[in-house]
């Protein structure tokens, strides 16, 4: 995994498909792709152009320096020895943090360099300049953007990372194909791979499947030693321990994810936002704050409330968001899935039950596009403040979505039946067909996709080259397999968020049922944990062979998930003491007796221990916060003295200037 | 408010009580209040003695230059025209931001200051150095801090900030005494006399009077007007809007604090540690940052190993300690508690009652001590960072004794006996009792405790100077009088916290009667309102008029006492079911019909409302963070080259250094 410094830049790492041209090369100069490669080479990029079946490649590689540079330009801001993170400059490179790996950019930092460069190419002259492509002439206006202008033409058609076969095959050979690591991964490399939200990812689903090894066996074991007399007693003790499971579980999964971002040496702890470079970007004209003070009386406080009523304004639109998505999933999708629970309860014959089932997989595949599209729809309307804060926005509308439909069916069979038969058969067939069926779909949907895109072109490469057909043509080039592969994307809105997203829901439906439900079947767990283990490797399996290599996301935590984890496990709290009034309470008599009373009780303390654990377990390890703290000050020491001297230089010379005047 | 930087400086804001020694004054070179004097005149102060009946009174002045030194010294860190907190240097003073009445310093930086330069006299020559006092002799050691070894000889009586008469005096008649604003308070006036923590409290109470109108309003007009057959729908409503209102006025709170922190230029938001002072030091010697690298695989390890054991040994202490104080609560006091409740039901003698009454109120102030004790004893094993984290472990365990006292006798009442008469008659009487009687005694005691000290001095003097009796004698200095005041200290554990304990604990257990049994008696929001419009005026008074000046301290926020109020607000979500259920079900039935079935969902979507609405308005307004997100990135984009410089030279010499060896 260490490839030495020399070999990391010249890999290619992005690729620019063009469509392949007719065989004629004359008159170069004024041919649009041509002058797309030569402008590339000029800003830096190392090319290397490869024709495909049906596409031209464009590979790019960027030496150091021309990173550095693009750095520069985009004040990326980057982790220094002393924990700073500050703006990257060329010259003094060797003030910032180097990556595991030894490479100076991550993963990220490079993609958004090559993204800066590749389209940061204007027409820098104030002339238009006229391009040609297969006879058509177009005409790239001043400060417009190559790319994007080649983009809207046509010309250029896809833009996308290219994977690294020496470090995907590592990776292949020591992550997705070593089952015998079982939750053991290796996320530093995972990291340096595909970024911090893909490992971060990795390394939530290891810690989990490590942590539910604990309810499982106690869930099996419940379900194997038969108790005898202590048969009641034994329920409510398992509920309140797989309770705590989850707070722990949680609290620790933040201190580890702290401890990750430490070790990656990324800055962003649960308390900052992520809405920094928002914001820079606003303030980025400087104004003087003897200014800013005399300001006060007036400026300020118009500032103030323009702050104030944007602020207002955005938690409206995000309320009115949340209320539609709200009223809708419980006017118009509750009715349907009760009224399927219910047909599916009444109906006799099983070869209806059959058709009816089909009917609803059917309906509810086209009601979560409709949702996930309405969602995107109203996200645009609020003024979130990233990307990622709009991600999360979306997790949690179609999340709601999820759950109406996964869950309520299950709460109608229980509650208003109190049919634990069907119940326990329901969990066994969702846990199931979510084991093998959903893991069998994520890959082999993919690889059938890149399969039949593979053979229509290489269909077509010979219909265009009949007669000519040779052993050559069969070669297919690396580059053009991975054009073909599918996108790494979400089934909802794949402006907002990629497959990470499809990933996480399976996880959080999959904890929702091992708990919501957690007394009516402990086994549950058991059935989760085998199912993590293989997800951890066809996950990998996924990533690294089905598809094209994802774009990567900064992200450094698992964001609206954690939330609605937790939001998962306080539900579970609830659902399990109705399980267990119900479970205890057979006859129906609902009369409040020691029992249920005590039920009401237990509930109520674990919602205490829910909070109340959450604050005995610190969110950052000592050891994190120590080291921040550690290097803030170091570099405030440093750099406090030079600051003062200019603020109060500052300051003397705007009070000589209001003399004067 | 504006007194001109001049007459600032020379206010005596300091005294140092010293015994009034025999009138001879030969030899007064070795005299040790003559060469304290000395010293302080020498150390930059201006000093002025005065002579009182029983003491002499050493007051202290300080010119900024002194006050520049001293803050210099201690590395006081301040805002900057930058938004940065820097260390104070004399020659950068114009670099800083001002208070709003003006002067450099705030008084709680004053204080800091004062104290330095107070404590910080020591004796620097090498050898003993002999004082002399009254006949007695004894030796100032090296290195040996010359206060305080007077203050272990008995010659330093006390040290205590004086009062300013014309600050105090407009405080009076614009704050105190100025009843007809209600709730307005000159806060920024209040912050610049009292400092940080005292000014935060009022804002909090003349917030919570201000909020307390719309709940008290609805609450009166419930008890005056019958809504006939909807009688039943109403309280329910009354119980969910109480709810709403309590969980919006914490957010508004959480962000009108943060706005007042950032009017008075203070940066402790909520997300910062305020551990940080503590880790300073620690991190102090400076290590460079590639020894640091280097030593990764040992010591950084270690190092790691070392905060981690630290950190869960901190976490297993406060968890002991949490223990023994919620064991001790239920096992020891809840019995005694119960027993009061049921021999008060139990007895039918008016005369008895009263009789048990008194010994009960006798022992509940006898247990409040030791409760207070074992809990300071407690504090001193747990490795908090930081004395506010103390005062806060500090609170939440009196708080917890507290709490059991006051209403574990009515939760008797309600739930076991379902006595709603008594119910009302206990809440009416304490909710008197607390507005009428409490504001006495925290009024008057002080000043009867005030007065016959100040009469015992005077009988004194007179017996002294028996004869010699002229009119002069009656007359008495004003710091002697401040010096008989009694300090505003708490009633538990006078070395964490101050007498804002005692304000806070009251409002707070007010708070949690009116909540707690809102559906029980919701005219009780009348009387907490006009109990809080009192107190803000009488506890003005009490601090201006009372008490000495108390000590300024630094904390930003209520701190512990946010959570507690939280808590009652959870809590009462559950005790008000409770109590509907307990209406509702006059029979005793306890059978969940559709009404007692509401009012369990009613608890849930009441529960999820919190965590909701929490979520939904932020923390912090947005003006105050643009406001600190531009500052930050103010001064990074400041010294960010210099660093970066500096940082990278660094790297080169050590890597020089490493090619050498």
């Amino acid at each position: 995994m260490n490839g030495d410094g020399e070999e990391e830049q010249t890999a290619f790492e992005i690729a620019v498909v063009v469509p392949r041209r007719t065989g004629k090369q004359g008159d170069e100069s004024y041919d649009c792709v041509e002058f797309l490669v030569d402008v590339f080479r000029k800003a830096g990029l190392i090319v290397d152009r490869v024709i495909g079946f049906q596409e031209e490649f464009i590979k790019l590689a960027a030496p150091l320096e021309t990173l550095g540079r693009a750095a520069a330009e985009l004040q990326l801001k980057k982790r220094t020895h002393f924990g700073m993170d500050l703006p990257f400059e060329g010259d003094e490179a060797e003030a910032f943090v180097r990556q595991p790996d030894g490479s100076l950019f991550s993963w990220c930092e490079r993609y958004h360099c090559y993204h800066h460069i590749i389209y940061g190419v204007v027409n820098k002259s104030k002339s238009v300049i006229t391009l040609k492509s297969d006879g058509k002439e177009f005409h790239w206006k001043s400060e417009e953007s190559l790319v994007r202008k080649l983009e809207l033409e046509g010309i250029v058609k896809e833009v996308f990372p290219l994977h690294d076969e020496i470090k995907r095959k590592w990776l292949l050979r020591n992550w997705a194909l070593n089952w015998w690591d079982v939750t053991r991964q290796p996320l530093d490399e995972i990291y340096s791979y595909f970024g911090t939200k893909i490992a971060i990812y990795f390394a939530f689903l290891g810690m989990y499947t490590r942590w539910i090894f604990f309810p499982a066996i106690f869930g099996v074991t419940l379900q194997l030693v038969d108790f005898g007399s202590w048969q009641l007693l034994v329920l409510p003790v398992f509920f309140i321990s797989i309770i705590s499971w989850a707070v722990l579980f949680f609290q620790f999964w933040k201190r580890k994810n702290s401890a990750l971002l430490a070790r990656w040496q990324i800055s962003c702890p649960f308390g900052e936002d992520p809405g920094y470079n928002f914001l820079e970007m606003e303030w980025s004209s400087f104004q003087s704050p003897v200014e800013l003070i005399k300001k006060w009386g007036n400026d300020k406080t118009k500032e103030k409330e323009l702050f104030q009523r944007k602020e207002w304004f955005g938690c409206l639109m995000r309320f009115r968001n949340d209320a539609i998505i709200i009223l809708s999933i419980i006017c118009l999708q509750l009715p349907f899935e009760l009224a399927y629970a219910h047909l599916y309860e009444v109906i006799g014959s099983d070869l209806m039950k059959f058709g009816l089932t089909v009917v609803y997989l059917f309906a509810i595949q086209y009601f979560n596009k409709i949702g996930g599209k309405i969602s995107v729809r109203l996200i645009k309307y609020e003024n979130n403040e990233s990307t990622e804060y709009k991600a999360d926005s979306l997790i949690y509308k179609v999340f709601g979505l999820y759950f109406m439909q996964s869950y309520i069916g299950i709460f109608y069979h229980v509650l208003l039946h109190r049919n634990f038969a069907t119940l326990r058969q329901v969990l066994i067939q969702r846990l199931i067909v979510s084991e093998v069926l959903e893991n069998l779909m994520e890959n082999s949907l993919p690889y059938l996709k890149y399969s039949y895109k593979k053979y229509r072109a290489i269909r077509k490469k010979r219909k265009r080259e009949k007669g000519l057909s040779t052993g050559k043509t069969q070669f297919i080039y690396r580059v053009e397999k991975e054009y073909l592969k599918p996108t790494y994307s979400a089934s909802v809105g794949a402006e907002l968020e990629d497959g990470l997203f499809d990933d996480f829901l399976e996880l959080a439906l999959q904890f929702g049922m091992i708990m919501m439900f957690a007394c009516a079947f402990p086994p549950a767990f058991a059935f989760a944990a085998l199912n993590n283990i293989t997800e951890i490797r066809t996950d990998a399996l996924k990533l690294l062979v089905m598809f094209k290599r994802p774009i990567p996301r900064a992200a450094a935590t698992i964001g609206a998930w954690l939330n609605i984890f937790q939001f998962l496990m306080v539900m579970s709290i609830c659902t399990n003491c109705a399980l267990l009034v119900c479970l205890y309470d057979q006859e129906g008599k609902w009369k409040i007796e020691p029992g249920l009373a005590a039920i009401l009780i237990i509930e109520h303390v674990l919602l205490l221990i829910k909070f109340v654990f959450s604050r005995l377990v610190p969110e950052e390890p000592a050891w994190v916060r120590a080291n921040r703290m550690k290097n803030a000050t170091q570099a405030q020491d440093m750099c406090s003295k030079q600051l003062l001297r200019t603020i109060s230089g500052n300051e003397k010379t705007s009070s000589l200037l209001e003399k004067i005047d």
